[in-house]
């Protein structure tokens, strides 16, 4: 554990397990840490606690806050008990514990950000995680495949309809963002975009257009983390500059200062390059994968690296 | 709050409103507090979860745990948490919080009183709360109306079927007791019967035969504390004495040293006394009851009450 105000500002935007791997390393390399998460998820757990109670999904925001747990055995067991799924033949199947606890805590105080830190005071938390929008939002995006191009909605119709996503949009196309997340963005000395799913859960801030707002504004640095594989149904056969392609489209004049790639991933580095110029940035390749080859970031090796990058010296 | 090892070693015995207004009291008055708890109840989300999950009926304990709350800030925000129950058209509906927390630490831990003991410390609870028995007990009730009796099974049927209870068994009818409990009540100064539903919450725990044996045989002294109205469905019509009656017959033997009752309820001084002093004890009355007349305890006055009691000063 880092002791307080060890490391730069970070504030990590993303969602589901993109973020819970950028989180995992920047924990070890600050302790000043805010986590911007995206409420969109309409699946699962989170999706029937939407539909059942009008809430925010909480899922993400729990993954986050788990990623974050404090590291002696207080934290370690109340990180598991909200990780814990119900497993039965019943009404409570498919349930995280974390996501009752959130929803309880939002009934009850009536503000997303104060139950969220309430949680994060139970696990131990090493940083913050808030919701990048305080109602709940729905991902439209336009699909194409073999040419046609269609329009879904919702974040389990665009990851289970075959083909490449296009663009993104929300539904309310101008949510509320949250002002402790804009706050944040405005203080911190670097902001760090995925890993994650790229149109579901890292671009959507983008689209908030008060947050967005702070994202162009920030005096922050911005560093984009690229996936280590494209992901079916979503960036089906993305090369790493399409990444940064699709990035430049939904955020128009974003200047980004570094983009990091692990090794592996690059297949042609002269047009990563390119693309990572085009967006104002430098390339940073490092081997940040776990090293048995599956595409997973290695905690260490991503923590080292970014930590280098933040001191300069890389 | 109380300094630690403040008070008397007390076991209070019970289950649902009745063991929380008991436990109200006694946290005042001792910071040597256990509560052993029935695990008897099958209805509403304790009911839903046993079935649905295979768990003990975790509702008494979680009620016992909110009791036991600390009283700053984080431990008074625990218990609203953990006593906050999910409203909806849907499959959450009625579930306590807390229900599915205990549940969570249950399965995870596969130990149900190390379980318990974290909902104690995530409450900052004065005191520990134990369940009487390690598996699900159902209650067998004979209850008797215009003369006829019928046998009904689970805590549910014998609170809607109309008529006054006779008596109780569970099934199994040997079901492993808490080893913890059985050390609490031998390590004990004093153990307190009720108040609570008579045959539902307060008898079922001399049912459970290493329980009841230690009961019978701990130094401790015993205190039954009276209910302040008979209950529709279990004990209507009941008066004070005819209470003590039914203790007897569910313990025959077990000796009581005070019976406390609230002065209102006293119909007839003589006939209390006498099955007071059949027990084995002395009657001590005294104003216990809500000044406003409901039929509830008054916490501060039980606290007072017996604190004297304990120090023998009534």
């Amino acid at each position: 554990m880092l002791p307080a105000n060890e490391g730069p500002s970070v504030v990590a935007l993303g969602g589901g397990h993109g973020l819970y791997a950028s989180l995992s390393a920047l924990r070890r390399v600050t302790s000043e840490l805010t986590a911007v998460v995206t409420v969109a998820d309409d699946g699962g757990s989170s999706g029937r606690l939407r539909r059942e109670l009008g809430v925010l999904p909480p899922g993400d925001l729990r993954m986050a806050l788990a990623a974050l747990c404090g590291d002696d055995e207080w934290g370690r067991t109340w990180s598991k008990v909200v990780q814990h799924r119900f497993r039965s033949e019943g009404e409570l199947h498919g349930h995280a514990v974390g996501n009752l606890l959130i929803v309880a805590l939002w009934e009850l105080l009536d503000d997303p950000v104060a139950a969220l830190d309430w949680v994060g005071r139970l696990l131990g938390a090493h940083g913050r995680v808030l919701p990048m929008a305080s109602v709940p939002l729905d991902i439209v995006a336009e699909v194409e495949l073999d040419g046609e191009v269609t329009i879904v909605r919702g974040q389990v119709a665009c990851a289970v309809t075959p083909g490449r996503v296009r663009a993104i949009s929300l539904v309310p196309p101008d949510p509320p963002a949250s002002p402790e997340a804009i706050e944040a963005v405005h203080a911190a000395d670097w902001v760090v975009f995925g890993p994650g799913s790229w149109f579901t859960s890292v671009l959507p801030h983008l689209k908030v257009p008060r947050l967005a707002e702070a994202l162009h504004t920030t005096r922050a640095k911005r560093l984009v983390a690229l996936n280590l594989a494209p992901q079916p149904g979503e960036t089906d056969g993305f090369s790493p500059q399409k990444h940064l392609e699709v990035l430049r489209q939904h955020a128009p004049g974003l200047a980004i200062d570094v983009v990091l790639a692990d090794t592996r991933v690059v297949d042609d580095r002269e047009e990563l390059e390119k693309a990572t110029v085009a967006l104002g940035g430098r390339l940073v390749t490092a081997d940040v994968a776990m090293a048995d080859g599956s595409p997973r970031h290695d905690t260490q090796r991503l923590a080292s690296v970014l930590d280098e990058i933040f001191h300069e010296k890389r």
